[in-house]
């Protein structure tokens, strides 16, 4: 983890624009804040352009996409690649429908991601590996780096496969992030915020592959901080705490 | 309760396929997670079909409906009575507008649900019984074993009426589930994410009756776990405590 | 603080209509809940009307506006108008996009609230004042008075300013209330909440004046006494313990 990358988004306050699902609004929004970036979520087509032109970063997760949201969504990220901002691409469960595989290269065939970040199931999707998958859960890990590099490649991008260890692929630099606990499969909307808090790596002036790595990094050293404490007991005591962490110094959470 | 029920849903995950409203889709998603099952909230009525066959159980709820959601609902439940998979509706508020008695009229005439659940207010409204409401809220409990009687037999169907005491009545049976406590009526969603342990349950092999008794069982017992932490001081500290207690072992939630 | 405006809110239980944010719907409802009031959250176009004639109140909070939205706002606002309950308007980003600014004017042309309510530059904007804003968030207080004085002036309503104080006018007379938290700008929706507690406080007999000063007294005040915990870490476990804390007797609020 690049520390400095912490300091500097904190430090900026950049604004996020999130076209996100609404399963998840109000943690990304907490969980963001609490890690010192500006969340904003303007959905309607009317203004996702306008929005993305205010902000530092745009998020894309079709967590519960409409037909509407498809449209902001691409407006809100042509906007964002116009005006040289990140765009983060969270690919929710998109190979458990046609209307999901559909939207995704609709998106794709008209914003330019900055990073792609998904699990295994969700990536490998993006590039015609096959794979199982349950709802919008990827069914166990697979080979991450083999997915992260077609997708970097296939769509020019870097590529983030979130898991046990999240695999980050830029260019032909794959780089591996082992933080994390596994109570963060037992909340809703864990790899949404990370797509939140990467979005706010992301405006730093970093190599975007130490801002992936900073991201995922922090983000899982968090969640092991917050899982160890004595007042824990299960997914519902963890995440208020989660939350705080977010907001922790990442010195005060690098394993000793 | 019959605790094998619990033991079992968890051990097959079900995916429970979540068309509810916006108020409650964190809470119902992180209490289901706790639970051990999988929610999953697609909303666009181009996928609502597709993501029902997908999913070993359909959870309408009605408390934020729009036309859309509307239209997306009857296309899941109708894959849902298609595939063999158990529906719960959930009529919150139906007696609060003609919108919202019009949309459940019309959800029942194409769908048909394996248990309709309900406070008191909203399962007399869908039997003709006279009823006072106060917005999406029932006063009162009334003679819920009447109401649960008629909704069964008039839509052939499984009914749980919610209250103090809970009432499911299916075919000419009539249980009562006594567990529960008062903070549920402090919190949103309650009646909400009972229905989606409701649903996880009914993915079992078990009658239906036992099947929803245990669900209400396991509930109410979950929290009055949780009301009774010393370091719970209202709703809000209740909150992440509940969430906990959805994923203990039932046997530890016994009454002693 | 008026504690009897608290007192008489509760043992009412008014029901208030939220067209609120996706963002923040969970939130303010428990808050709400927790406050003593009932909220209801129906957001169709078809019963926007039939649910404010159900209610006490209704709150507009345009945080995550769609043209859908905006016209079950007027809908709602017109109805609330008609039947003689208080409206509270809270422009969430009305600077932001002119999406934003032409759905207020087109709102405060067809509803005259009861109440507007925002920070000093979603106000600045409603009445022409330059102000710097990010995202929906505004930067800095500025002349919170003069800002007051003409809203009220101009749309012939009560506004208020929050900020580190809060500043209410009606008619000719400026109110000041000190009460709050800093770590509220660390969570989402605090403002959306007020807006929440604003309105239950409105269907008491006084004067707008003193319910709106008791609503933002009351509400700072919760805030305090939930940041002085000892086991509070952060903006995640400040959160149970704020929500708590609106269930209090004001009395056991009151600073020493």
């Amino acid at each position: 983890m690049n520390q400095s990358i912490i300091h500097e988004a904190r430090e900026a306050t950049p604004l996020i624009h999130h076209l996100t699902n609404q399963v998840v609004m109000n943690f990304s929004a907490n969980g963001l804040l609490s890690f010192g970036a500006a969340p904003v979520m303007a959905k309607a087509e009317e203004e996702a352009a306008d929005m993305a032109y205010n902000a530092d970063g745009v998020l894309l997760n079709i967590g519960t996409l409409t037909a509407d949201d498809l449209s902001s969504m691409v407006r809100a990220g042509v906007a964002a690649n116009e005006k040289g901002i990140p765009v983060v691409l969270d690919p929710v469960g998109v190979a458990a429908t046609p209307f999901r595989k559909t939207a995704v290269k609709n998106i794709l065939e008209q914003v330019k991601p900055t990073v792609i970040k998904g699990n295994a199931g969700e990536l490998a999707h993006l590039v015609e590996i096959p794979w199982e998958t349950k709802g919008v859960e990827s069914v166990g890990d697979g080979n991450a780096d083999e997915i992260a590099a077609k997708v970097a490649k296939m769509y020019q991008t870097a590529a983030v496969v979130t898991g046990k260890t999240d695999v980050i692929c830029i260019e032909n630099e794959i780089l591996q992030n082992h933080t994390g606990h596994p109570i963060l499969g037992k909340i809703t909307g864990a790899g949404c915020l990370l797509g939140s808090v990467l979005s706010a790596c992301l405006t730093t002036n970093e190599s975007i592959g130490q801002q992936a790595m900073t991201a995922a990094a922090f983000y899982g050293l968090a969640a092991e901080h917050a899982a160890e404490r004595t007042d824990v007991n299960g997914p519902g005591t963890f995440l208020p705490h989660f939350i705080d962490a977010l907001s922790l110094n990442p010195a005060a959470l690098e394993r000793k």
